[in-house]
């Protein structure tokens, strides 16, 4: 069935009878969800959907399942909103296991009095992320709940993809002597996020890096089927994901400091808080080990893409004390990098 | 990876930091979810859990996908809790399209100074329900808010199942002549919930309903592979999917009343609400459309398992103007039962 929805919603505000299982809740998915996101899966408003997945029938291939819940705060941000961050941060995590990311559902926990103008340019984002993604959202959910006990809007999207056979990336892969390669600058996604709070009053144009990485991770499997270990770096950052490739294949990790992207903007706002980049949160970055007789093609095959343009190798894995990760600074002097303990930034995404 | 979780949280309340990305919310997510919930998917700790799905292989088999958010009040409530809920749910809304429930998501929002002893009970009720449904929990996510920007537990799970060859059922199949069968009594969830709140402050026992319902769908596909439609009446209740079974075939829907199965103490609580059963969620109660010549066997056959012994044909579909539900009343009368308008029972799931 195709029940091509209409503009059925009247509303101005989101009460608690949109999400009562009545008249109000069907007119408010069919209105705000259905007619946007619009494809047969969706549009059939069953509870499931369903589908066949024809790759999946080639021998070798496996199903990927991930599923990510936004509580981004503020909503909307410089370059994206929560809308866009729910599409490509599962896209991502579905990415970094070398899938193609296919289905996306979409979840959301609406607080009473939302501003049903805002949720519509969130689910607008959703679409057009969607579609530049390649993947479809085919089913969905929606709750309200009292004012005060939601914030504004809180979206779950579950994913499914499919790894190609022969793929095997895993942090469990990580050996002395890969080179460790970043796509880009990192920390943007947070310091976006810390300065559109408003507490940092900077006068400084900083936007979230968020972006889809599944075409990255393929344009990097071509030159290098063996990729050991490849993790977006949201939250917890680039650090956190180091010490959990380190402390999973137990081995130690170097980062030379110089060689990491950081913007200048990013790092005044890391030495006006004495906070470090590597921790900020990333929404369109990745942190890879390569072997290194293959770190060079990798590298170059990552800046052949708009994703991976300021691609840099930022360090080795060494032989060392497993679970350590360093960062050699500038100076010739060493640092150990833990794992962040404590909240450094609350409901980055 | 085997990373088989030890007991790291000491922490009494959930705080900030068990959403950060760092330590703390490693500590969490080991001991409290990966710990209980212990599979090779989850315990690895991925971004995403990856496994073949052999099944799929089968010429004519298609993957179902579906997701639910939980935010029912109260968490815990007589006969179960949200955990159950959330597993229960989502094995469901597989269940009513033939599909056999086999992967679970699991993503939390926790609100800061929830008891961590609460959120292990939760847990501990999710890991029982989903063995009993035979479903595996392979992906997580856990995200903390501020006091106040949330309620004690959101829940997500999203679900992934199988449907076997040959299987169609859809709402649009419903075609006059077809029996109308519940699984057995109608309301409980919505009235144990309403009682729990303690606003009734009715001296009777109300039990949740939940319970997984694919095993009684398998059943009734053994005896009528030809199953019309099938849907579980949770939000919004029977009502709601008769409403939603005759707008979407285009047909008209009559029921007995005297024919559903309520029980005396739900009567009563609607009795003294002034509301109607049929508009009262259910979390283990379906609502199916069956040829005519296959309802007996049907019914039989869901009174042979467990969660269909007190099954039931309430009613038919018949020709009638297009997506009108009736009630014929004991009396001889007839009365609409139209889709619910506005605002029954909030936060009932």
């Amino acid at each position: 069935m195709t029940q091509k929805a209409k503009r059925t919603l009247t509303a101005k505000t989101i009460t608690m009878a949109h999400g009562s299982g009545g008249k109000a809740m069907r007119d408010l998915i069919e209105d705000v969800f259905v007619s946007v996101f619009d494809n047969e899966d969706l549009n059939a408003l069953e509870d499931q959907a369903r589908f066949d997945l024809a790759e999946l029938q080639a021998e070798g291939a496996q199903l990927a399942f991930t599923t990510d819940s936004y509580v981004v705060d503020p909503v909307i941000f410089p370059g994206g909103n929560i809308g866009t961050l729910a599409i490509n941060g599962t896209v991502n995590d579905l990415a970094v296991s070398g899938a193609i990311p296919r289905y996306l559902s979409c979840s959301m926990i609406l607080e009473e009095g939302l501003d049903v103008e805002l949720l519509r340019q969130v689910v607008a984002s959703m679409r057009q992320a969607a579609d530049e993604a390649g993947v479809t959202i085919v089913t969905g959910d929606t709750k309200v709940v009292p004012k005060g006990k939601g914030d504004k809007i809180f979206i779950n999207t579950s994913g499914i993809g499919v790894i190609p056979r022969g793929v095997n990336i895993a942090a469990t892969r990580s050996q002395p002597g890969d080179k460790v390669i970043v796509n880009g600058f990192v920390g943007d996604h947070g310091a976006a996020i810390l300065n559109a709070r408003g507490d940092l009053a900077l006068e400084v144009e900083l936007q979230t890096d968020c972006q889809p990485l599944h075409r990255l991770v393929q344009a990097m499997l071509e030159v290098c089927p063996d990729l050991h270990a490849v993790r977006d770096a949201s939250r917890g950052g680039v650090a956190t994901v180091l010490n959990e490739f380190a402390e999973t294949a137990e081995v130690a990790i170097r980062l030379y400091e110089q060689q990491i992207p950081v913007r200048t903007e990013v790092r005044g706002v890391c030495e006006i808080l004495g906070l470090d980049a590597l921790y900020f949160a990333n929404e369109g970055k990745l942190v890879a080990t390569v072997p290194a007789d293959k770190a060079d093609a990798v590298l170059a095959a990552m800046r052949s893409t708009a994703e991976g343009r300021d691609a840099a190798i930022i360090g080795e894995v060494i032989t060392g004390r497993a679970g350590r990760v360093t960062v050699q600074t500038g100076f010739g002097g060493e640092r150990i990098m833990d794992m962040l303990v404590g909240e450094q930034l609350p409901r980055i995404c």
